[in-house]
């Protein structure tokens, strides 16, 4: 195999499949790798492991065509600092060595067997599909799987549920103290419903792969025990968790005594100024008070001290409310929230909705702590 | 007690005392902890342990006087966050607790026997005493203390050793393996001989404090087991290593076999590519070929691969030389310089010299490795 292609395109694939490649948890240390497969005017670069499989194409000349099996942890580094804008990869069919040269640096390291490494398999065919575009995709889950669960064991909330009927596309993240909600209409409905649980931390690698600069056609296919997500040169197949997702819809509280219209940056401020002090009490518990237009703070760290603050809102309908939270919880749906005002819907010892104000495709929702 | 202070001033100062305050390797407890004192229309903050005794002064109004020896790790990021630009300080002399209050926050803390705080004592006659300016003085820290051994089996090597006679001042440091040295020429002579092993990780705190947008004059008096620095309204005592340091200047190689003159850019660039690799083998081993106004260098990973790498000089003198150094001492040296171009002066199986071309009042010295 000898092949001419740019640092910047070979750079950016390594990082694409970087993860994948170098998955520790992976005990099959034969798929513990990347592949490089020069064929047909083709340059493809692969990991695969049993979560998540890639697939990415590089242009370039094949000046010989070949395939190479390698595990290298340096060699995504090494290229990025390369001094040259071109670089030659070579391996001779001879050698079990492979080099890569650019500018006066010359890099040998050994490969593996190209028969241990398990393609990606690419299916076109699954039992349904749609497409959506990178930007719309990578912000449905950048607001919905931060409230996935990292405790494994109920399986189902450690992932992100992906709802799709018709034009209408849901994703959804419980870890059963909060939910995350975002819904999005699609321009063409899908051509089939999926019902998908997707884990977590698959759909941030996702994320992070997803281009935001120029919106890119993303298309998803469902076949029946993974997702294949396809954008540019990129092809990800991701593994689902088996099990029923719990009716998100039922979680979402629907009457609530106390409307809050809040200025955001004035409460996150407040919110982080207590967390200073609440997050190294016990379950870092922050007390609301609600009442003449004002949301009164509070919370105390035994070891320390007693904090309190207060920020103005407007208030519509309802007595006063004295309720507690998980001050960590409130702080990640604010960061998710994006317009200057939000509502706060509430009731007492009821679940908390949260959203932006005047629109309604992102709902945040938390459960208070016992009460006081 | 009740102060009005600006919150910029307190949270300044807070950050000044903060790491001597919050020292954990004090045992004694007594000491953990920071000591507000306003009297005679003076607000001091101080904190004080072993190693370090560090008081500074704020503006403020004093509306009761009176001392409250405290410890808060959240005071700093607390105040930092307050939303108003000035903050009250209270505590009543019948009650433990103080408050701090800005905006609508109000923070409650307990407050601890301020007879528990040994004062940070403030000799203004030592044996020698010199001024330098605070950016001079912070050059003079970063370009030596990085040498110092983190290895305390030999406590002289963790400190950087302050030689100052008449108007000539050096700092050096070494941990046998590589040796920082850097001079400067005081405007004034000092009024003594001053030699003390100063420990590299108080010195640090100091290079932190140091202002440098604007230089600021300094004050450094010896007294015989410490050091007192002075600058702004700042006063640090700093604890002194005991022991002889070795004789620097005997260390200092003078005699070479080759002088090369290289871009500074180039070859930081090729020592960090080949490093990659370096870093995992054992040692940082990178070998250095010095041939026809060439650097060669490589280095090898058992595990991964082998890594080579050139780049071009200008060499005077003597025969082709093959070196061997720690990759990690090179970068960290390539670091501390700073004009365009540099000398590497060497001889075979020798410590070699690398100074900024052109200067030479600063000057690193690193030991090669074994002979391959």
């Amino acid at each position: 195999m000898k092949l001419k292609i740019q640092k910047e395109d070979f750079t950016r694939a390594l990082q694409s499949v970087q993860k994948v490649a170098s998955n520790k948890s992976n005990n099959l240390s034969s798929e513990n790798g990347l592949l490089i497969k020069a064929i047909n005017d083709n340059i493809e670069i692969q990991a695969n492991d049993y979560d998540m499989g890639i697939k990415t194409t590089i242009p370039g000349i094949i000046e010989e065509s070949g395939e190479v099996f390698l595990w290298d942890p340096h060699l995504s580094e090494l290229t990025r600092r390369i001094a040259s804008e071109e670089i030659i990869l070579t391996k001779s069919d001879s050698d079990s060595q492979m080099s890569i040269e650019g500018g006066k640096l010359k890099y040998r390291y050994m490969t593996m067997n190209t028969e241990d490494f398990n393609e990606v398999e690419v299916v076109e065919q699954g039992y349904a599909s749609f497409t959506t575009d990178s930007v719309i995709l990578k912000d449905l889950i950048d607001n919905t799987s931060y409230a996935c669960a990292t405790d494994t064991s109920r399986p189902v909330f450690t992932g992100t549920f992906l709802d799709v009927s018709g034009k209408s596309l849901s994703m959804v993240a419980t870890d059963t103290h909060r939910l995350a909600l975002k819904s999005v209409t699609l321009d063409q409905p899908s051509t089939g419903d999926i019902q998908a649980i997707i884990p977590g931390r698959l759909l941030s690698e996702v994320a992070r792969q997803l281009p935001t600069d120029v919106p890119v056609v993303v298309k998803i296919t469902a076949v029946r025990n993974y997702l294949a997500i396809q954008f540019g040169n990129v092809y990800i197949r991701t593994r689902l968790i088996e099990g029923t997702f719990p009716d998100y819809k039922r979680v979402i509280p629907t009457e609530f005594s106390n409307i809050i219209t809040i200025r955001r940056s004035d409460f996150t401020a407040a919110v982080e100024r207590i967390s200073i002090v609440a997050k190294d009490a016990q379950y870092n518990v922050i007390n609301f008070d609600m009442a003449d237009n004002q949301i009164h703070m509070n919370s105390q760290d035994p070891d320390h001290g007693v904090v309190e603050d207060s920020v103005e809102c407007i208030m519509s309908g309802g007595n006063p409310l004295s309720i507690s939270f998980n001050g960590r919880f409130i702080l990640d749906v604010l960061k998710h929230c994006s317009k200057d005002e939000i509502f706060l819907k509430c009731r007492e010892n009821s679940p908390m909705l949260i959203q932006d104000k005047d629109t309604g495709n992102c709902v945040f929702v938390v459960t208070p702590m016992r009460a006081r």
